[in-house]
């Protein structure tokens, strides 16, 4: 239903490799050995293709010969700057401070590559769709082949196959790689609510989710903290809902901006209004939105969450999220629904006589789904598809079919019981749960992200492939700008690689000496990404 | 035994104060009730000194008019720099964006404040001397009075009391401040040796330990993975032993650096060489150095801790001491001496014949014991006094009288049971054991470093007296320049309030009261501090 252009922007390109990259770690002798990283066969590849054959054949790279072209029987538009673009960032990410301006030497060495040759091969290539959860793989070869997808994903895995030998030259092997995601849907989600989150934060990080091929900005946007989401339609949330009305919230032109910048790496971003809980910051500018809560017979001047029985409440969902649904451009929105409080419902003498009327009793999960379910048919009109949080599925909610269930409660065995219930259901799911980022502690924590797997639960094939990916969430209760970027990569590339590669990519050995120059890469390209142990990168962190 | 020049910049400064501040977040309505911030009686100021009496009388700031000045009977000499600059500094602070260049502009408002004096009281205000342990106190009065010492921590105490009213302009209350640390020692240890820091990554952290009180730096500057600190005496430490000998190594100019920039904000520097354990990195740049570990009866090619049998070592060990007495001015020196690995000694045949020789029979904690001894000596030589950790306490070395004893093992009970016995046998003693920073859990753990307090333990009031103070330590397993600043600051903050404020400042609420906004300055000051907990800064952080 949305287009799907990046995801068609099918092609190959003329390919290499990498030679074994030096270990980062230095080895230690006699006591307190220390974990060190050994070359892997697969360099730093991160996250691991699909299949990937690295010959010892290498190829240099010179910044003034080099350049990315768009094939010959490419049918990319010249014009489209999305491929250009690209095409720059990876040139910048490839030779980095080591490029040199200027025109192309006229000498190139014996075994010199000059060209990465760019092959769009489906003739769909309007640069200025979107992408979209369907991805289609395709087996078109050119040269020394293999298969990438789509365009950003494979210009990164090129990029990742450079590597700088001990003169500092750039070299890149002969290489044959095949790749393709092992689920569609792998996001992050930020949490502006809890803290405001500049722009700028919001931006690199999407940079480095494209270096981990991530593919999803799930943005939590409001809550009940603040509503920095400036609404055309009800300007007033934001202005008596935001922590400041001019400096804490996100303009229409800082949403174009976020969409636009995700756009071009491949990213869907799927924003989050949670209803009818986390929705305090909702009510301050927007009367009659929340339910009172009562003290006895008196109102107790304070508010609980979306009131389900006024009429106003569905005119006032109708226009939002009519703005919304053309606000932001992907097929998906993700409608919250988690964690109602049924304590001030409870208490609210209208909300009862509602419930008896209804038949209802006192069962207010009854009453929850009754606002669901309106609030569901009203998004149905937009023409988008909904995520929601388990517990809506939980609760009996009748939902269209293509509904996505986001499971994200109770620990592994529960976790995995309830993506068993939801897939015999017959929906689509995909797991949170044991990817809370935000939930510290002292160690290499990694390694329990990497260890989950979203397939893993009692269910048949059919349901397996219901699950579409998962989802890294970094909630914002400890996290600002200050410390978004440390706490959350390379910790959050644990889950890239288990949404990526392939189910049996498992060896944690193999993962850490790829993870660990992965993190020094991110840290060369300007990510402040934590270290993972004791350890030390060729160039270090210098943004301080 | 060194000069004691800072701590003798004795002064007193025309004062004022602060108004309450408005609450820094935003409160919550209804369900989920949130943490708010309320303005506290004692403003923002954190750590919390001795006396404050804040009155409602406020004085207009502006930054055309305003002056800080040496006070008309102050002793400071007009050439030092070392005031000039802490002026410069301190009037950023107070500006901060909102400064405009130019000349007076010659009108001044009725209730404007125009200068702040600042009065030396000693004679003896030697500018190019170290801060030291020893603090003096003084009782000198000026104008709306109250005392502070040493200079940067008045200027910062003044800077704390100046807010900015709802236009935007900066007031300062009249107020009477007393302050005076409650212990000397008040430290920051940071390891870079495990990751290695970046110069301006430890000038930026002393920066943010002068806006905390804190006094000492404990540089663990070199451990088992590497070691940074070029010697001019043995060259080859640093270039075998670093993780890099050009870019990742601290010259003698950067040491230099360093300690200026530190005594210019009254902090010491005390740097720690630790052996006979945590070597490795040594063994590389120094043959025979560390013990040869034997598997069987051959050795297995790795070593152990320094090997304490043999001449050379004393030798080295006078030679390198020698060095380091003289490149770091402090009258300290950490000689670690923690967690010695006994297994590669007990392999070694030449060390089991020592033991025979010399009746230590099999308890290697005498071969440690007698290492360490020999290395006491020597250290003695240079006129330092040594600080050690508490195993070298615990084995029974003989210590001269003035010796640290760092506590860092155990839990509560064991360290508190410690630090009697430390102090029973008469020595001086700091603690850690509560503040490892680098431990990280999820949630509001500054609470937990709040409320541990050196002196609660059993013990005479003689022996409290013997606490000279504490260490907050970042171990550098997890930690580089990527994240270093957001996970030590606002966290350190609760440990500088406990060693500087007095015994009964313990109401966690106020605290949170003025550490919220005391976060949100160091943000405002450049400093990636991390939030608390759900909550907004007028200006966030905008360095990324």
């Amino acid at each position: 239903n949305s287009p799907q252009v990046v995801t068609a922007l099918n092609f190959a390109v003329l390919l290499l490799a990498l030679g074994l990259c030096e270990s980062l770690q230095r080895g230690y002798v006699g006591e307190e050995p220390e974990p060190v990283a050994e070359p892997s066969k697969y360099g730093s590849l991160w996250p691991l293709p699909q299949k990937v054959q690295i010959s010892d054949v290498s190829y240099k790279l010179s910044s003034s010969n080099f350049r990315i072209v768009d094939g010959k029987l490419s049918y990319a538009d010249p014009s489209c700057s999305l491929l250009q673009d690209a095409y720059r960032r990876y040139f910048d990410y490839i030779f980095g401070l080591t490029r040199k301006h200027g025109p192309k030497s006229g000498r190139t060495g014996p075994s010199e590559l000059t060209e990465l040759q760019v092959w769009i091969t489906s003739p769909d290539t309007e640069c200025d769709g979107y992408p979209s959860l369907n991805i289609q793989l395709l087996d078109l070869i050119y040269y020394i082949v293999f298969i990438l997808f789509p365009l950003f994903l494979g210009l990164e895995t090129f990029s990742q196959l450079v590597y700088e030998d001990e003169y500092g030259v750039k070299n890149v092997n002969s290489s044959e790689i095949n790749d393709f995601p092992r689920f569609a849907h792998r996001g992050i989600l930020l949490d502006s609510s809890r803290h405001f989150l500049p722009v700028q934060v919001i931006l690199d990080n999407l940079e480095t989710m494209a270096m981990n091929k991530f593919n999803v900005f799930h943005w939590h946007i409001v809550d009940d903290p603040s509503f920095p989401f400036m609404s055309k339609t009800f300007p007033q949330l934001s202005q008596k809902g935001a922590y400041h009305p001019y400096t804490h919230v996100y303009t229409p032109a800082d949403v174009k901006k976020v969409i636009e910048f995700a756009r071009v790496r491949g990213i869907r971003v799927i924003p989050e209004f949670d209803t009818p809980g986390h929705t305090q910051s909702w009510g301050k500018g927007q009367t009659d939105l929340l339910t009172p809560c009562y003290s006895g017979s008196k109102p107790s001047g304070t508010f609980g969450p979306v009131n389900p029985i006024l009429n106003s409440t569905y005119d006032f969902m109708k226009q939002f999220f009519k703005e919304i649904s053309t606000v932001f451009p992907d097929a998906y929105i993700h409608l919250g629904g988690d964690e109602v409080n049924f304590s001030c419902w409870k208490s609210n003498p209208d909300i009862q006589k509602f419930m008896t009327d209804h038949g209802f009793g006192q069962d207010f999960s009854k009453l929850e789904s009754f606002y669901i379910q309106n609030l569901l048919d009203i998004v149905t009109t937009t023409n988008k598809g909904y995520m929601i949080w388990q517990e809506v599925f939980d609760n009996g909610v009748k939902l269209t079919p293509d509904t996505l269930i986001h499971v994200w409660k109770g620990n592994q065995q529960q976790y995995q019981k309830e993506m068993a219930n939801v897939t015999s259901s017959g929906y689509q799911t995909l797991l949170s749960t044991p990817w809370y980022l935000n939930r510290i502690s002292y160690g290499q924590d990694w390694q329990e992200f990497y260890k989950a797997d979203p397939q893993e639960f009692n269910g048949t094939e059919t349901q397996k492939k219901l699950v579409i990916g998962g989802e890294a969430c970094l909630w914002g209760e400890y996290v600002d700008a200050t410390n978004l970027s440390p706490r959350l990569w390379p910790r959050a590339s644990a889950v890239a690689e288990r949404l990526w590669s392939a189910m049996d990519v498992t060896d944690l050995g193999d993962a850490w000496n790829r993870l660990s120059p992965h993190r020094c890469r991110m840290v060369e390209r300007g990510v402040p990404a934590e270290p993972l142990f004791v350890s030390y990168c060729p160039r270090e962190y210098n943004g301080v």
